[in-house]
């Protein structure tokens, strides 16, 4: 493949090629800007597909979800296409079973019934969101390179990152979060901007990470940081692209994050496994208690940095806004960076809409998680969309962890028939709780959707006797109660009981 | 065609005929048990499709949005195929530009800019909610029967009930409303009973009708009522089914109703035209202040009784339930019969998730509407889904009218951006006013949606100078705000600007 932007030709395979062998899927675009200058005149040539519209429009039913028309088109035109073939081979072999919301760059969500499961999500289960094809690097050939603010830079391969001998090891039970986790609360009600990000209901996973601490890395093999380093930056080997412009995937933690030990690690293990090449083999970071956005993937260069990164996934997205700010003003200084995520939950069964028989109590099962070393004190449910809230025994819920969620479930009393909106809430170790509509929260970018959880559920209390009755009678003639909307098709009340009931009680007054 | 139900060869189209020439598409039902017996056994025999899910899926963007696939069938079954034929060739010629909810039995709705042309909806686009076919009945063919608790039963043809010198003649301004009217605000949060509804937003409408009271034809032409009379039944052309079952349509209403000389009319002319076929020609009930489906069309019968109708129409649908009562334990008996109308109001115009650009202001427009006699006195508009609320101004809205709604439009001062939710209440003239949410006033069958009518729009102020200066880019740059989840392709603050942004208020605390 070739492209002449300026009349020039150029080799686009050659020029972009892989930077190196056995690192497949890896192009290095930060060390040569020129490289990045001639990437972007050839993207200024090109008419791209705008990213799909999922907000306004129902979803699409099939899986995957969305098609990534967009992101293939740029990887194309730099004469990248073969990431985007291995990439959703590798998605194949290591998530074949989980909801595929975008096929490229790769993001996937785990079932309901997954999710619950286990404490510790499955490794083939847990979700995926990813900013760009997934590199595929023979561990042997792996290095990670450390450079800016420390006393010497170095370099150092997985196998003496891995020698217990040379690094303190780790292991720390970890709940990552995409701060699009619950988004599709957001878009139904209040659509906001539609930049590549798919609806992200159940975003959410956990598993025990086996590394070593990043500040016991730095100090050993770099001799500490300079004074000056506030910010560690963290290169992933994948292809970002922005506007345009292409990229490695960069993002920034500050170092007081990294002091505390076991916080931040670079992890090559995944509850007891080795680390999936879909969730960063041979290496990531893993940022407790952040954005899982931090947790950069397949890591191979660590910059110590005076002021957070300026690569566009730290500095233009992942912006929190207030409400006044839109498409109509925004700016990236505007936002918060988002980095600790709040306390948040959600209900994962019933699903929302369902029809529940039940007599007297309807189970709920779901979630709850606080981020930024808050660990989940209590959680409650409300039958009556918040009004009285029913609280889960601690026995109900897996046990607690600085750094990840609790899984829960509760048994609520619920006498009314109907339509009920339910909703969970979880206070966290500082007692910070969530708010309590979509709306009180709702933001442009539509990240960490943490308003209380809410779901109707149509209530029928067979302990009543004339809903028993309905059932009975349902029952005998073989006809199901579902679906809800469908007309009964026999009369509802013979004519006797009618006059009987309606001359008892006129519809009219007698005078 | 033949049916063949207990082995008994039974010509349908003979058995089923038209009653009467040039009464096209009418079948006599109610005078014929035997008939009615025999086409409920050929129902019982087959099979129907069900009614479509229009409430747990999206709705289609055709129109017509549905198709009456299971009353088609109903009426082939009954070798009644013409009737649907014949009523589809009306309603392209009556009503060829409103959007088709149904095809059959037909239902119409008025698009939005037609509803707010004037005080009087035009005939071509006022609503239509049919229950059968629509039959074609040549005026001077036609004749009125009046029977049942009467002094002396009577028919009477057209002609001399059209005779102002043997019946006195009224005009009265009326809005018609189907109970269904903005239903799909039930079935978008709760859905309901799927019976042959259809969602019906904006089936309300208003016009002229000319004709004569009932009380006065009751009076003359049959000596007046027996004392034990309560009820007025009335009994149309159009064949209809429930359950497997056939009638004429039948409805009634008090005869406390009646005594009021123009709230119960027999009307020929709609806005000073003859009657639309599709509006009951040649003679229907106009019946003021009352939900719609008392309005019978194709009237050919009147029966005075001593109680309310037992017409399925009447006894068994267009009930108003608590919301205990669901489809888990529905009688007939545990609803309210709807017939006075609640005071109601809608925004029209924006539509719901509309970007609206202004300066400051925000224009919407509507209607407004109480039944049983109370007029439309206030109109108030929020701009903050219920705190704060504005009144239209009098001049701003049409005259009064004791039977029929006003329209109005209101400037309301809107700062804020992003999606704000408006919504309206309108009092009456008892000083009702609306429910605030739409649950407050769900109910099983979904009728008379009352509740304030809400719509989101997400406002763009350009009198604030950061959306100004956004306006004037996209403009330079040939780009338009909408779609409004369309990302921006241009960065959105320049490097230098954003440093000195973030390095005056940092992110993280400096100490």
């Amino acid at each position: 493949m070739s492209s002449e932007p300026n009349g020039t030709k150029i080799d686009v395979e050659k020029l972009f090629a892989e930077e190196k062998a056995d690192w497949k899927g890896y192009v290095e675009w930060e060390q040569y800007p020129e490289k990045k200058e001639i990437a972007h005149t050839i993207l200024e040539t090109k008419k791209f597909p705008y990213p799909p519209e999922f907000q306004m429009a129902p979803l699409p039913k099939t899986n995957p979800v969305l098609i990534g028309h967009r992101w293939k088109a740029y990887h194309e035109a730099l004469g990248l296409g073969h990431i985007v073939d291995h990439s959703w081979d590798i998605v194949q072999k290591e998530k074949h079973d989980i909801i595929h919301l975008l096929d490229f760059p790769y993001n996937g969500e785990t079932r309901r019934y997954q999710l619950l499961e286990n404490k510790l999500t499955n490794n083939k289960y847990h979700f995926v969101r990813n900013h760009g094809g997934i590199p595929d690097i023979k561990e042997e050939a792996f290095e990670l390179e450390i450079g800016g603010l420390v006393n010497k830079p170095a370099k150092i391969s997985l196998k003496d990152l891995k020698d217990p001998a040379q690094f303190l090891q780790v292991e720390v039970t970890v709940t990552l979060q995409c701060s699009g986790t619950r988004r599709i609360e957001q878009i139904m009600q209040y659509p906001g901007d539609g930049d590549e990000l798919i609806n992200a209901p159940w975003g959410i996973g956990t598993a025990v990470y086996r590394g070593v601490p990043l500040k016991k890395v730095l100090k050993r093999a770099c001799g500490g940081i300079l004074p000056n380093c506030e910010h560690l930056e963290f290169i992933g080997a994948e292809t970002y692209f922005k506007k345009n412009n292409v990229f490695n995937y960069a993002v920034s933690v500050p170092w007081r994050k990294v002091r505390q030990n076991e916080e931040v690690i670079l992890a090559w293990e995944m509850n007891g496994e080795p680390l999936p090449k879909s969730h960063g083999a041979p290496l990531r970071v893993i940022v407790t208690g952040y954005i899982g956005a931090r947790s950069c993937k397949w890591v191979y260069k660590i910059n110590a940095l005076a002021e957070p990164s300026m690569g566009p996934v730290q500095s233009q997205e992942y912006l929190y806004y207030t409400p006044q700010i839109g498409k109509q003003n925004t700016k990236y200084s505007s936002g918060f960076s988002i980095q600790q995520m709040p306390v948040s939950s959600a209900i994962i069964f019933p699903e929302d809409k369902e029809v529940i028989i039940h007599d007297g109590k309807i189970t709920l099962k779901g979630w709850a998680y606080s981020g930024g070393g808050n660990w989940v004190e209590r959680v409650e449910v409300s039958p009556d969309g918040g009004s009285v809230w029913y609280a889960v025994a601690q026995e109900d819920m897996t046990e607690k962890h600085y750094h990840a969620w609790r899984l829960w479930k509760i048994d609520v009393p619920v006498d009314a028939e109907g339509w009920l909106e339910f909703c969970v809430r979880t206070w966290d170790s500082s007692n910070n709780t969530e708010p309590t509509f979509v709306r009180s929260a709702w933001n442009w970018d539509l990240h960490v959707t943490s308003s209380a959880h809410r779901i109707k559920l149509y209530s029928v209390n067979k302990s009543k006797p004339a809903t028993a009755k309905r059932l009975k009678e349902l029952d005998e003639k073989g006809v199901g109660f579902e679906p809800l909307t469908r007309p009964l098709e026999f009369a509802l009340e013979d004519v006797d009981e009618y006059l009987a009931n309606v001359r008892k009680y006129p519809r009219e007054p007698r005078s």
